[in-house]
């Protein structure tokens, strides 16, 4: 069975951390006229840092990871690219967490190249800095040993490829009992979402 | 004094509101392959709304409203504007509330013209009967009495501007015992955030 250290993160949390986060940038002098929230992680901090700093405009870049053939490493690339004129705007990029840092990355570029920003500066909530190959400007939390963050607006899809997971090394998901037991002892710790109405939802999908 | 009944509404309410909203959405039979979030107000429930129905793409247009000389009437536009191809697509554009209807209109009709989407349908949290030129397709909550409604990623801007109602009909913001009794007083409900950290956040802004 896969051993996956999975941390439940309260909204109570996230709230916290994004006003920690805003505290950080607000000391820092930095003054955002306009933030981007990489989708679909950095939309719920985006929003509260947004509120916190008292910024109207908020925008979104679409990244996604996909999976080459042959390669082991998913590739970012902007799904749905536009450009707009941020020009003589300071800019602030948000992500939920740094993990490998690819999102913030690509972001960036995107930004520097379509938007022609007068600054871009980046924002998470959390960082991990055994993983990511980007620090960035902010963050509120450093991750030191490697867990799966499952944040409060990800509930349903994180616990579905959790559950997907247990079923493809071979636990019986159709007995609730084994399947409860089998997530806890893989994930250490218990899923936010009753396994019997995720078990309905995966049936809803077709991926049951 | 103002009188305007405000109604602080809380993270739990907003993510039973957006699964219950979810469940009329599935129920309908509606395939949603793309949300529209409106920025602000819709980035919040539309990364719920994502995660409870299974949408992966998520983009945003950011509405503002700004009033017309001579005009009472705030006009809605699109900030930012841009073009993306969503042909062959089912699109749910998302918004907190349906409040005059103006933002759901725009978007709606901004997205039929540079999207060029199969179906746009269009869902809020919440709808104000009395005063929405616009009903949503889906909606969880009918209003039937207007109030503000404060949600929780807006507590910081709403509270600040409340304050300064306050201050513009004469009450000395100044004296904290008296602001928070005019605030109450006028209000109905408490402030989410203490009115002295709010104080403080006026004077960094240079609101105070």
């Amino acid at each position: 069975m896969p051993k996956i250290p999975v941390r439940v993160v309260s909204w109570q949390e996230i709230v916290d951390w994004s006003y920690g986060l805003a505290e950080r940038i607000i000391d820092s002098g930095y003054r955002v006229d306009v933030i981007i929230a990489i989708a679909r992680g950095g939309l719920v901090p985006s929003r509260i840092l947004a509120d916190r700093l008292g910024v109207v405009d908020v925008i979104s870049l679409k990244v996604e990871h996909w999976v080459q053939t042959a390669s082991r490493n998913p590739e970012a690339r902007i799904k749905y690219p536009y450009s707009v004129d941020l020009s003589g705007k300071n800019v602030l990029i948000v992500d939920d967490i740094a993990d490998t840092g690819d999102s913030l990355i690509l972001a960036k570029d995107y930004a520097k190249r379509n938007f022609n920003p007068k600054e871009i500066r980046t924002a998470t909530l959390q960082v991990i800095t055994q993983t990511t190959k980007y620090v960035p400007d902010y963050y509120y939390l450093e991750v030191k040993d490697w867990a799966w963050f499952m944040y409060p607006w990800n509930y349903w899809e994180d616990v579905i490829n959790l559950v997907k997971k247990l079923k493809d090394s071979g636990v019986n998901i159709k007995n609730l009992e084994e399947l409860k037991r089998a997530y806890v002892d893989s994930y250490g710790s218990h899923p936010p979402i009753d396994l019997n109405i995720i078990i309905d939802e995966m049936k809803r999908r077709g991926e049951f």
